[in-house]
């Protein structure tokens, strides 16, 4: 499949045209940034683990009947994509409250949520991303009433997944974030899951220790980034499970170069 | 009824205990308070109005049947209420996009909204009464689901019988405020209005000039508050109602003071 030419990009990610009106490519970048772009950096090696990651969850997604907008990884940092319109709406699932939500409604850190919490944010990086609530989504039309039963419906399914896929292999998931598109095929405008499921838009920490195997390390300073990214990956059977993947060189990846 | 002592002090009211248990005495100050606390000023005889005002709306939705927490107006200041719990929420009602929402969802000022928009704020000055939604309500225990059923129930009602009421003295509702509490009287926890509503808690223009006839008054140094309260108060009928109504000299409630 040829590679056209640029259509977007965004802060983690470059989407690229294909012959195929209804594919694109998605290309990972190194590039990490925080707090609504005031914090920026390049982690060489992120975009190679995000990608395998997120072809991994995201192909368990569709084995369990989750739509989603992944057709096939193409080499360590492509990806070949169904074309959707994003709605712009951020999709935040909370386990466990922290981040955020501690400083903006006074939660304790690490308070266990009775049940999944789910929050919505506009995306606009201009607006700094605020949150909003489904009354503003269906006031100003950014999804349908049908489209968020759709959506809710496949977020509890896919939290569910992911907590046991995660526990499975020793970390909690504390929360993520996902996005949902429309499908341009057939102009069915049918809902699926798209963007990346990764330590870049998940919270995961350690069962045991509680150590932070995501973003965290970055917003935080935290520091070893790759090694934890890595270590998802390894857990998760990714850096193991075919042989191609000796073109990945782990060892390699763990220099961390940053960007002022 | 004997004023007792004084349960709370809020930025606009204070409330006295009564010698019943069940009731408690409202009373209205002249203090004006805006952005979370960091403009305040007083204005003399916005107290008396908003007794006023708030009394006839409150006594109106009695009348078609939405329970409130007014008992009797006691005098120029004060009333006698109910007591209530009150949920911790502060339920705003937008008809027409403006203030706060325009800036942080890029909405044009003044977008007639296609319906009715509820949004909710968790009342917490600590906090700036942050946005919250639905979602945070029953994650946090602070409404129960059955509760903010009703409660959605009885805004459409008070937003429906409000929008006539004002649209027939000529002026345009644009949004306004309210909170809702637990009935304590008996144990049973039912769910009622609470709270004033009056030109401090709504956005009230003119329906041909859009001249402001509330709170904006006083938020945006526009002056002349009281005789825009007063108009208010006039084209409801407020003001020659009752015979007892000699006791507001409006003349001398024209006079603002500012204290810094």
């Amino acid at each position: 499949m040829k590679k056209g030419k640029k259509l977007y990009e965004g802060k983690a990610k470059i989407i690229y045209a294909t012959s195929d009106k209804n594919l694109v490519i998605q290309y990972f970048k190194d590039d990490a940034t925080a707090f609504n772009n005031l914090k920026k950096s390049t982690i060489e090696g992120k975009g190679v683990l995000n990608n395998r990651i997120s072809e991994h969850i995201l192909s368990n997604l569709t084995q369990i009947g989750i739509k989603n907008h992944l057709v096939k990884r193409l080499n360590m940092r492509e990806q070949i994509i169904k074309l959707v319109e994003i709605i712009p709406i951020e999709f935040i699932v909370r386990n466990v409250a922290t981040g955020s939500i501690t400083k903006r409604l006074g939660i304790e850190d690490g308070t266990i949520l009775k049940q999944p919490l789910l929050e919505y944010c506009l995306k606009d990086d201009d607006l700094g991303d605020p949150l909003i609530a489904e009354e503003h989504i269906l006031a100003f039309d950014w999804a349908t009433k049908s489209e968020l039963e759709k959506v809710k419906k496949m977020i509890l399914r896919i939290n569910d997944f992911m907590i046991g896929m995660f526990r499975g292999v020793g970390i909690k998931l504390i929360d993520f974030k996902l996005e949902f598109g429309r499908l341009k095929e057939n102009e069915k405008n049918e809902v699926i899951l798209a963007d990346e499921i990764s330590p870049d838009t998940c919270r995961l920490w350690d069962s045991i220790t509680d150590k932070k195997l995501d973003k965290d390390r970055f917003r935080k300073d935290l520091g070893d980034l790759i090694p934890a990214y890595t270590e998802v990956a390894k857990r998760l059977g990714i850096l193991h499970e075919q042989s191609n993947l000796s073109s990945v060189n782990v060892t390699k990846l763990r220099s961390i170069k940053k960007r002022k």
